[in-house]
């Protein structure tokens, strides 16, 4: 059904990248028939968020956005994990002015998102906690596979979702459903999800998931554009607004806490418990 | 039941209209019993909202709030149409005076029904698109016939819901339900307007329609009149103080979305599909 | 399974409670295992909100906060009532300087509450109208026995519940079913509380809701403590920081309308109810 192109991503040398790299991290394949473009992050085995992951999706969006594409699906390579979330190592004994930019392209990938015009939907096609369910948050639409976890898991780490993050999971959640899974670090099964309207379907594979979006992306097909997009930024100006008044206050918050010596210890434990875990599977 | 007594409209030659109409676009009629206020629209055939069916229905809410009345149930003479939206033609091509009058006058409309204290209903007695969906939202409560349609579907028409009309939808559908429905300029029928908490009942006419409402306005009547209307001002305050800040704003940039070449030729497109339709019939 | 500890209270005659009694409104006991405090509120009949009462609960929950508590739950000593909400004597007749302490005190109670950062349960044991409604939608969580009452009933009485009160219940409650039950007084059953999510769960008697308010502060073990604190503070910041502005001339607002002479007879027409109603019965 689907006859991808690979669109070249944008120059890695280019000038509007600060970080030169020759990795791809995400790939964009536009649909010829449909017009929509898929996004797809590709750094195994977790799609964990280090800086230039973040860097990539940021890239990978603006280049859809400026090909004016007729809607936006990100996904993942991954079988089982469709974003892990903020690479860990990126926090562990951090380079402050490193961490610093990690924060603040976590932050230019939400309000990227978030603030996109065209028609988004994410395809979920593994477990999608923390900065995960930040991005699948961000869309307009989300499908799931079966049997996997998605939320904003952030104080079991010892940091928390920040305020802008908190404002587009209440886009999709009811208060009294958001704060308690905010403060218990709840990650809802797909079942979960569904029920709480935190996803909107249940697909059977990503291939399925990636349809079902696409078919959501279809359904305004028959709609003004300009009104359509008008009215989402309408809808989500607010939030954006909010967003940039407090961006530069929220990359300190979160330095703080991440710097914190019960937040290093804790992070240190849970990568040992992962050593630990890889070392007894081999 | 119901011995409804006919009010006397405003003057229609008084100071207070500043287009002065010899049409009665409105009627009001006080059930001498209950107290409660029924405003029934008349222009046939849909209730399009022309210049003139706005002043009305704005002198008729400020003829039920001066009168006392009990409660304000707004209805439709037309069998199938609770009302069509904007009159259509007053986007077409338009006196650009004018076309700032109507607009005016829909706030104006909108602020008077959602700011009034007594209880409001609707008896949604037909098809409630685009502005009909505005007066039924603007209430307090919803009776709906069946196999109708209600939504704020403006986008199709390259216009948007403005801001103030999207935060009184927002006080009765949750946030991504009413984002989607807005974007994806959604009309519900009436099954899934219930579903979704857009309606509160279905009624099997407009007589039954216009009894629940009366019902519904009916349970306040062990309430200190007084506190209950500083309540729901109170509630309703903020999303009309809103409004009042920014009403001029919103006037312009209406008035730059329709007089937008595309816009216009949309709207040209739509009125010949009507005629066509019209013609066929004959 | 509980081995209650009891806390002794803060001193009586401290330098902070600016008025002294000999009583003990409240206890506050203290479970060595779980480390969760449990605030009984014991003002027989039904636990009627003075001025006594609401400095013992707002002393209480500041001990319980100084203390370290690993969590809050708030019940009542009576059988059938949680709390009836401000004592009614407090309103009738009332002197002015007596009336703006009391309505003080009654928001210090809140924002004690609703802005503690440890988790917070409420032990709903029995009716909680009003007054008592506030205590428990300013916790995060709520368990309820059978057959009983819980609402924002303020209209009744010719009051208003406040913005800040409204603000709360808007954390649980979605905003049509919210705007609705304060225009109409009304009193959920428990069935119908929990319907609508203004309750979690139900519970066979008071040691079971006690139980499961424990239980849920149980799902916190696994997080950090710092960090849900934190995540819960900024998620109800934006409620305090608009209470905190607003508060002053909420105490106002409130007396003004206590003192007009409509309410000041609403209020005694239902003492004077309530004294035939006991008379009747012996």
């Amino acid at each position: 059904m689907f006859s991808p192109r690979v669109v070249s991503l944008v120059p890695r040398t280019g000038p509007r990248r600060f970080m030169s790299t020759a990795s791809k991290l995400t790939t964009v394949e536009v649909n010829d028939k449909t017009g929509i473009a898929t996004l797809t992050m590709c750094r195994p085995p977790v799609n964990g968020q280090n800086l230039e992951l973040l860097l990539d999706i940021k890239s990978s969006i603006k280049e859809i956005e400026n090909d004016s594409s007729r809607g936006l699906i990100i996904t993942s390579a991954s079988p089982k994990v469709f974003c892990a979330g903020l690479d860990i190592l990126e926090m562990h004994k951090p380079d402050q002015q490193r961490l610093r930019a990690v924060w603040t392209e976590l932050q230019n990938v939400w309000c990227a998102l978030y603030g996109i015009s065209m028609p988004t939907a994410a395809a979920i096609n593994g477990h999608a906690p923390a900065g995960g369910c930040l991005l699948a948050t961000a869309c307009e639409y989300r499908v799931m596979v079966p049997d996997c976890r998605i939320g904003l898991n952030e104080t079991q780490l010892g940091i928390i979702a920040p305020k802008w993050l908190v404002s587009g999971f209440l886009n999709i959640l009811p208060k009294r459903v958001a704060e308690r899974a905010l403060t218990q670090s709840r990650l809802f099964t797909t079942d979960e999800a569904l029920q709480e309207g935190l996803i909107d379907e249940i697909a059977n594979s990503k291939e399925e998931a990636v349809e079902k979006c696409a078919a959501f992306i279809g359904t305004f097909s028959k709609v003004n554009p300009v009104a359509r997009a008008l009215t989402k930024l309408q809808f989500r100006a607010e939030n954006l607004r909010q967003f940039h008044k407090e961006r530069e206050q929220d990359v300190e918050n979160f330095l703080s806490l991440v710097n914190r010596p019960e937040v290093q210890k804790g992070i240190g434990a849970y990568l040992e418990g992962l050593k630990k875990k890889k070392a007894n599977k081999q």
